[in-house]
């Protein structure tokens, strides 16, 4: 005899797939559908759907999109001769929220992770390849920002990006350059780890 | 010039309005399935439409059930001398999970709140009414066993179903009981709250 219908186990046992989400918390969520008088179950349901089906990636920069090359990809007011590569769309979403960035990006997919077993191969370096190529014909130099999250994996994909496109960061006609490290805005220096205060000692400036 | 896609715009919407998902988590959740290969946000979809479609509430507990009376409510093998008031559905699978309970459940649908406009009209008082005659008419005696939160407003509730039956307690056909009060397993003295301490003591047993 089960407590719970058993439609509601299983999208008790959806929720819990979430990143985060636990049996406990997923059972919460399902309940306040449960309480919900008016259908946001169905809401979401819906809006699932209509996602799952009308999602699509960008051919050129790989963030989600629901055209085939996405608005920032198209947009002339975009600068062709920088591209920001990130890990993953939200980082996409993090630049322009704060709207400090006027040129193009390339989702990479992830990071070079051994731990996690994934390798050079799973991500998005031969399209990287490629999108470069096509910046280089309308550029003189391309400036590729590298801005993988400050960690090891990060810092691994960031130097596999580097050896890709060594032979033009010699010849001149491609920039590399990496976020700048230091210490975040309204950081205490008291709780500064050691590696964020090394970067912060290196990356000084003058004032 | 949107960053996101429109429908994934709505599904972030749709999970922000679940308890405790934001903005960020409800985006992350979203990335979730935008990376997710087997179509879980669909998966999800049809698991919350098809308990959109199915779920009831039983006729006499009003637990959420796929039947008009629940198994609990329909089983042989539970005293029906004995019925425990709870505030939430919830409430019915943590005694289920502990296995502790032989007697049938009342979900109230929550508690009086004041503060949050929640008055006796919108719980289920008439129904606990309806349904302890019922379970009168084959027992001498029933028990009512108040479970529900040890809150300001859980215990508002307990005083107005006391008074609601005040009649047959003192007839000696109903009792009505309290989940006791005290420390919980493992609990530390030292940061045991004022009112903890209090009931602990209060309701000390010899050894």
């Amino acid at each position: 005899m089960s407590v719970l219908p058993q439609s509601v186990e299983k999208v008790i046992n959806e929720f819990s797939k979430l990143p985060g989400v636990g049996p406990k918390t997923a059972a919460r969520m399902v309940y306040h559908y449960l309480r919900s008088p008016n259908h946001d179950a169905k809401k979401l349901a819906d809006s699932l759907n209509d996602m799952d089906e009308n999602v699509m990636f960008c051919d050129k920069c790989f963030n989600v999109s629901d055209k085939k090359v996405c608005d920032i990809c198209s947009s002339p007011l975009r600068k062709n001769s920088k591209i920001c590569i990130v890990e993953e769309s939200l980082d996409v979403i993090a630049f322009e929220n704060s709207a400090v960035y006027d040129g193009l990006y390339f989702v990479l997919g992830g990071v070079i992770s051994p731990a996690e077993g994934i390798s050079a191969d799973d991500l998005r370096f031969k399209d990287l390849k490629k999108r470069i190529s096509e910046l280089m014909e309308s550029n003189e130099q391309v400036e590729i920002i590298v801005a993988t999250n400050p960690s090891l994996e990060g810092e691994a994909s960031a130097s596999y990006i580097h050896d890709m496109f060594s032979k033009e960061v010699k010849e001149g006609t491609i920039l590399i350059t990496r976020l700048a490290m230091g210490l975040p805005t309204g950081a205490d220096l008291e709780y500064a780890d050691r590696l964020t205060l090394k970067r912060a000692l290196e990356g000084r400036r003058n004032i």
